[in-house]
C-alpha cells in the first residue's frame, strides 16, 4: 500500500510556517501500519497542486492533502483537484448544510465567499468539519483514494481523527495492533540513549524503539505494530521490552509512563502528602513555573522566593550575611542556607534551592557559566551539592538547572541517593 | 527561475521529526528573492531519491538537497544522484582530504565507514564541511544545478551559508537587496491583525507583509526585496510602511523593532534606572522566568514571591488577612496588596501582581477559568484590574495572564494608561 502526503500553501514554501501537519499525519499512518512514501509541499497555484495531484492519482492507493479550503481567492484546492481529474465543480448540498449548521449555531449567517467553500468536484464525498467552516472532501481518483482536510490543525487532526481514519481502517481493511509505551530520561544525552539500548532490535525483533529529544530530556518510545498476538502475549512481550530497557538505562529513567519529571514530582509529593517550597535564583522562576504547570499543584506547592539579589536571600530566606560575604551567592552553603530558609517561612516539608550563573556573562575561572549549586532541605535530610553544566545559552542553562534540582528532588521523595544526576 | 527542495530521510516520513531544514531553507532563499516551487520529503531509498532527483532536474534550475550524505548504509543520497544521473561514484580526492583534516584536528583516524562518505558523483564539487565529517558536493545535472548538504541542521546551515548561498548568487547573478523590518503586537488575533491591515499592498506595491503568531504574541514582518533603489529611498519606504502599519495596529504594539515584551519592559526599566520586584499567584514563577530569561534582568530585577497558599500572602506580602476573608485570592484588592507588598518588602521601584484562576478546575460562575487580577504599585501609582481571558488550556492561561502583566507594567512604564490592555 502506497500512502503519499501533499500539503498545499505558499506559508511553507516561504518558510513562514513548519509542515506540522504532515508530521502528523505521518505519525498518524505509521500507527495504522502504513508508511508514507512521500510527501510533498506545493504552493496555492492551481496548476502546480494539480500537476502534483495527477503524478499521485497515477502512481499511490491513497493520498492525504491538507490545505486550500478556505473561503478565500487563494484557496485553490478543490478546484485544482477538479481540473485534473476533468471533474466539474458543483454545489455540494451536504457541505452547503454541514457550513450552515456550523454558521447558524453561532449566530451568524453564510456570505457568498463561505458558499464557495461548498462547491466541490462533482464525485466529492463531504467530511465533516465541526470545528470550522471549510468542509473536507475524498474521492477515489484514478487508482488512488485521495482525502482533502483543511490546513489549520485544530480542524484537520479531529478531522482526520473521526472522518478519515476509520474509512482507511474500512476502505483497505487495516487490522493492525498498535501498542505504544513511553519512558521519560534525563541525565543522558540522546546519542549515549542510542549507544545503550543497542542490541534491543536482535532481541524484540518485532519492535522499534524511537527517540525524541526535549531538551534536557529524551522521550524513548518502545513500539510494536503488528496483527497476529493475543492482548496477553503482547502485553507480556511489552513488560519485558521495557524491562530490557529500564535495565540498561538505570537511573536515568525519571518516568515509566511517558510523563513529565514535575508530574513525577507531583505524583510523589501528593502519595506521600508532602509540601513544597522552592528558593530560585539563578533559574529565576523556572522551577516553579514547571511545578505549577502541573493542574492540582495547589494541593502540595506553597511558596516561591526568586532571590535575585542578596538582600532578598538574606530578608526573605535568612540566608547567613556572613555566608554571602565569606562565599558568595553561588555557592553550597548559600544553596543549602536558601532551601532551609524557604522551608522554614513557609513551613513546607520540602525546600529546594538553585543558584548558580546561567550566563551569557558573570563566569569566572573558578565558578564559569554554567556552574549551578542546588540545596535541598526535608524531612531529617539537608544537604546541597554543586554541578557544572554548560550548553551554551542562557534558556538552556536555565532549563538544565531546573530539571536537575527537580530530579534531586524526586530521588530524594524516592529515598535514592542523589549522587549520579548527571 | 525555479528552485525546488528535497529533503531525504526515513524520520521525516515516519512523523520522528519536523522537517525544519526546508523551512530554514525557504526562509533563506525568499531573502535571496528566489521562491521554492516545491519541498520533497523522500525516504532512504536509492530507487525513490535517484526518480525525485531525475524530474527536478528536467523541470528545475536549482535543487537544494539535504540528508542521506552519512557513513551508515542508509545514507545513499550521493549513490542514488549518481545512479539517476548516469554518473559512476568515485573516491574524490578533495573531500577525502577535508575530512581527514577534520579527524586529524579532532585527534581520530578516519574509519572505513568514513572513507565510503567521500565516494562521490564523478562531476562532483565538494562543499566542506567544518562542522562534521560528511562532505557537501553540488553539480550541474540536465538543466540545474543540484546542491547536496547534510541532514544534521547545524552542519547545513554554516554550509549553506559558507558554501551555496555565495555559489548561488554568482551562478544565478542574484544581486537582489532585502528589507525587513520586524514588529511585536499584543492583545489581537492574527485574523485581526490581518483584518487591520488590508489594503497595505495597495499602498505599497512592492512590499509585504508576513504574520507569525506565538502566543500571545504576533510577530508582523515587513519585507521589501527589490533591486533598483537606493539605500536611502529604501530606508524612507520602509519608514513610511511602518508608520502605515503601526497607525493602524495602535496599542497593540509592543515592540518596534521586533523584540519581546520582556525585552522591551527591561530596557524601560534600564533607562528609568528602576527596579522590579513580582508577586505570583496563578502564573506561579512564568512571569519571572521570563523577565530573568533576558540577560542582564539582574541590573532591575530583584525579588518575586509566588505565592501559591494564603498564607504566603499573609506572612510574606502582608496582604490582609481580612481582605483575604472578605474578597478571596482572586480579587483586585487582593492583586493590589500583593503589588504592594512586594515592592516594599524587596524596596523595588515597581511592584507587579497576579492572581486568578489559570484552571482546568477551580472555576466559578462568577470568577470562571480565565480570570485574572492584575495589580501595580510604583512611583504615585497603586492600581488593580480584573481581565477575563479564555484560551481553553491551563498553559496558555498562564502564558496570557503573565504577558497581560508585563503589558500593564510597560504601559505603566511608557506614561500610558493601561485601560486597553486587550
Amino acid at each position: 500500500m502506497i500512502a503519499e502526503i501533499v500539503s498545499t500553501g505558499d506559508e511553507v514554501l516561504l518558510g513562514d510556517i513548519l509542515d506540522t501537519n504532515s508530521r502528523f499525519l505521518c505519525e498518524q499512518l505509521k500507527l495504522m501500519g502504513v508508511r508514507v512514501r512521500q510527501i510533498t509541499a506545493v504552493g496555492d497555484e492551481v496548476a502546480d497542486i494539480g500537476t502534483t495531484l495527477e503524478k499521485i492519482a497515477r502512481r499511490a492507493d491513497v493520498c492525504l492533502v491538507t490545505g486550500g479550503l478556505g473561503p478565500t481567492l487563494d484557496d485553490v484546492t478543490a478546484l485544482a483537484c477538479a481540473r485534473a481529474s476533468g471533474e466539474k465543480m458543483v454545489l455540494n448540498p451536504r457541505a452547503l448544510e454541514t457550513m450552515t449548521a456550523y454558521f447558524k449555531k453561532r449566530g451568524f449567517e453564510l456570505t457568498r465567499e463561505n458558499k464557495k467553500q461548498a462547491m466541490l468536484p462533482a464525485s466529492a464525498n463531504v467530511l465533516v468539519n465541526l470545528n470550522g467552516t471549510a468542509p473536507g472532501f475524498f474521492m477515489f481518483w484514478d487508482q488512488c483514494w485521495f482525502f482533502f482536510m483543511p490546513g489549520v490543525p485544530s480542524e484537520m487532526k479531529p478531522m482526520f481523527e473521526g472522518g478519515v481514519k476509520p474509512r482507511l481502517l474500512d476502505i483497505f481493511g487495516l487490522k493492525t495492533k498498535i501498542f505504544i509505551e513511553r519512558l521519560t530520561l534525563f541525565g543522558l544525552p540522546e546519542s549515549r540513549a542510542g549507544v545503550l539500548l543497542q542490541g534491543f532490535e536482535n532481541n524484540f525483533p518485532d519492535m522499534r524503539l524511537g527517540f525524541r529529544a526535549h531538551f534536557p530530556f529524551i522521550e524513548v518510545k518502545i513500539l510494536y505494530t503488528g496483527e497476529s498476538n493475543t492482548i496477553e502475549s503482547l502485553e507480556k512481550k511489552m513488560t519485558d521490552a521495557r524491562e530490557w530497557v529500564v535495565l540498561r538505562l538505570e537511573n536515568k529513567v525519571v518516568s515509566l509512563t511517558g510523563q513529565s519529571l514535575e508530574q513525577e514530582v507531583g505524583l510523589l509529593l501528593k502519595e506521600k502528602n508532602h509540601t513544597l517550597a522552592i528558593a530560585e535564583s539563578c533559574t529565576g522562576g523556572l522551577v516553579s513555573n514547571l511545578v505549577t504547570d502541573v493542574p492540582g499543584s495547589s494541593d502540595y506547592f506553597l511558596f516561591s522566593a526568586i532571590t535575585y539579589s542578596n538582600g532578598a536571600k538574606e530578608t526573605i530566606l535568612k540566608v547567613n550575611k556572613k555566608s554571602l560575604e565569606a562565599h558568595g551567592a553561588v555557592h553550597e552553603q548559600t544553596a543549602l542556607e536558601m532551601a532551609r530558609g524557604v522551608k522554614k517561612v513557609s513551613d513546607a516539608d520540602w525546600g529546594i534551592s538553585t543558584t548558580g550563573i546561567a550566563g551569557p556573562s558573570g563566569g569566572t575561572p573558578d565558578k564559569p557559566v554554567g556552574t549551578v549549586c542546588i540545596g535541598i532541605a526535608g524531612p531529617g535530610i539537608e544537604t546541597a551539592k554543586r554541578y557544572t553544566f554548560n550548553f551554551g545559552t542562557r534558556a538552556e542553562n536555565k532549563k538544565m538547572f531546573a530539571a536537575a534540582a527537580l530530579e534531586v528532588l524526586r530521588r530524594h521523595l524516592m529515598g535514592h541517593t542523589p549522587s549520579l544526576i548527571v
